[in-house]
């Protein structure tokens, strides 16, 4: 792996850094962020964010929509749920059915039938991280490196060239064609195109990367401001991996390109004190009247330690994904879920949450779901997934509201009691 | 396997038959069945079947929701798709999670929150069809005796003694324990216990299994009786194999017993033609004012050609098993469905059949549920099941109201033309 680095160091050192001069401003006319609440004791903000789609409050949460479904439930069901936004991933979708099918369906919002505010990643974070484990991966030291040379095939400053896990065949993504690839599907808010380094790379390496994101953002500012039609908004990705300089430096960068909102990329540290700390060196240095994105993370401890660090909008697989391992999401539980395929549940009479207004927390039993688990009856994951994605909005929303009355901290002790 | 048979007649002959003395008369307060209009042409009609949760109209399909779902649709998809009547399989149930669970969970309607009419097989079907391949299997002539010896342990005068397929435990049915377990099961529409014969048995093989059919049904009227609450009525079930004779005599048998409803179920023939003969011996020698339902049968062709025989309902697994495998079924089709696997599909911008209210049939190109099943997203076969269960709902509707406008001949040119 060293060898192998240093082989495309000194390839990297040969290629000429491509420059374009970015736009000094851009106009997003369709698009606002207001903040309307601060809490007195944390960074902690309630904002609206307007969308051609439709206007979210902030804090708030995207469901992944990867491949263009909600994992095992219809749009009905999520917006039964009270979802919100939701977000589709570009490097999945370019590669099956691809970006031309989708827009020739009038783009991912009629594709899937989903007519709320929509977000699309730029394609990067999975080239770079499916070869390498995820961002919760690195937080949970699983993964390391694993594959990262089978599907990554090389990074130049030109963009990435990978191996489709579909079909095989070689697939090249610059910074152009992540904006012209989301341009095609249509998403409210779309995302610059960058390298997610690795957890065991170097300080050099880092570096490296994050200078090339730099003039990567730049491209991606520039393709967008040639094709803009003012139906999305571009947002930064700050870089800069476990060393503060280098994110701190990153931030004031990205602060310093015309871009509508900020996310918080990369890698993200290998404990969850370090992961903190990141985000922490970053949320101060972002401009504050920019929407910020936390990219992949997002389980409820998550939301109580960085909507105080003032993160607006969390993402991640999590919810659905549980639901699938039996897993429901439960406030004041200080585990955060139970799970479902515990026998303890095969003759529980109790709904998984009767204060919720949805059908799969408030009409069935766990005896029930816990018997549709066992069964292998898809319906089982099918009510967790919604249970688990109402859960979340109810937390979203019970957030915003203690921002309001600044009681975020009460709030967090009867979510996550000791 | 002969020779496995005719070890198992010299045990039978020695069983003393179980002989009990079946009540003449029972009540069903809570049900009744009107003819409300007769096909001129045929033995069709339209009823009104009435049972404590609701009253439905026939010709009517019954949706199978074996383990206490219907395959990949929550009850709500299930009633938007205007489904008037379930099924739940005793067999599967009383295996897992077991009656006594459901019955303590306050029966099958409260533990899958269906609150229409809803129907229960006797269990019977399922012990030996299951080690022997399904009606469908044995007119396609798949599956011949595979496996029968497997999960079949035992037939006796008392019943039936098969292995779970759940944890390999032995399991003991009866007519009485049919009887108890669907009244802890508490659907509406119930039925005797019976053995339901495969295709390669000689005639007295048949002949033998009817006989004790007939005590097995005076023997599940008597602990009907007994336990009779008025909250469901009883169906009697028609066997004989491929024997004009015994069908006829079964006819007869079952007739003069005081059961709410009959079905036609055994071995219903190697080929299409066979089993419409079959039915077509069976249906005029039954009371006409009971309700007539043809066990396990149920694609769009069956329906043309066993409601003019005078059948009043169907059950099928067909529509939420071929939606699994990518299949759409559509109005105006000699194939009946469309493999949405099908690459034409991959940019086909049209809905399913935007003429159906349902979001699964109205809201989606097929470009995108083809797009779902190839990526193997669960939403793909959920959207198919609704649309199915849609198509049929819609279909026996129109089979009703053609019944009445005595164009009952013409809507089967509409559905499947030549």
């Amino acid at each position: 792996m060293a060898e192998a680095q240093k082989k495309r160091s000194r390839r990297r050192k040969k290629e000429q850094p491509i420059i374009v001069e970015p736009p000094k401003s851009l106009d997003y006319p369709n698009f606002s962020f207001d903040i309307e609440a601060t809490d007195p004791n944390s960074r902690a903000r309630v904002g609206k964010l307007k969308t051609p789609h439709g206007t979210i409050e902030t804090p708030n949460y995207i469901f992944c929509g990867t491949k263009a479904s909600i994992k095992n439930l219809s749009i009905p069901a999520v917006r039964e749920a009270r979802t919100d936004i939701i977000l589709g991933n570009t490097y999945h979708l370019l590669i099956q059915p691809g970006t031309e099918l989708i827009e020739k369906m009038g783009g991912l919002h009629n594709f899937m039938q989903w007519d709320g505010p929509m977000m699309t990643d730029s394609g990067g974070y999975q080239i770079f991280s499916m070869g390498h484990g995820s961002v919760a991966d690195e937080l949970k030291g699983r993964n390391k490196d694993k594959g990262r040379e089978k599907s990554l095939l090389k990074i130049t400053e030109e963009g990435a060239t990978f191996k489709s896990y579909w079909d095989g065949s070689t697939i090249h993504l610059t910074p152009e064609l992540a904006i012209e690839h989301q341009r095609r599907l249509g998403a409210d808010l779309i995302y610059q195109f960058d390298e997610c380094t690795p957890y065991h790379v170097d300080r050099s390496y880092t570096e490296n990367a994050l200078r090339r994101n730099y003039r990567w953002a730049d491209r991606c500012l520039k393709e967008f401001e040639r094709t803009d039609s003012g139906k999305q908004a571009l947002y930064g990705i700050v870089s800069g991996g476990v060393y503060e300089d280098l994110r701190k430096e990153s931030c004031e960068y990205v602060s310093s390109r015309p871009f509508f909102g900020t996310a918080i990329g990369d890698c993200l540290g290998g404990t969850y004190a370090e992961f903190k700390e990141i985000v922490s060196w970053c949320t101060p240095a972002l401009p504050e009247d920019r929407p910020i994105h936390l990219l992949g993370i997002g389980r409820i401890r998550d939301i109580f330690e960085c909507v105080p660090l003032g993160i607006d909008t969390f993402d991640c697989v999590s919810p659905t994904r549980i639901a699938r391992h039996g897993w429901a999401l439960e406030r004041g539980n200080p585990e955060e879920r139970i799970n479902l395929r515990n026998a303890k549940f095969r003759d529980d009479p109790e709904p998984l949450d009767p204060s919720l207004d949805v059908p799969a927390s408030r009409d069935y039993s766990k005896a029930y779901i816990h018997h549709l688990i066992k069964a292998g009856e898809m319906l089982g994951m099918q009510l967790i997934a919604q249970h688990n994605i109402a859960v979340i909005n109810r937390l979203m929303r019970e957030v915003r509201e203690a921002i309001r009355t600044g009681t975020l901290k009460e709030l967090e002790k009867e979510w996550l009691p000791e």
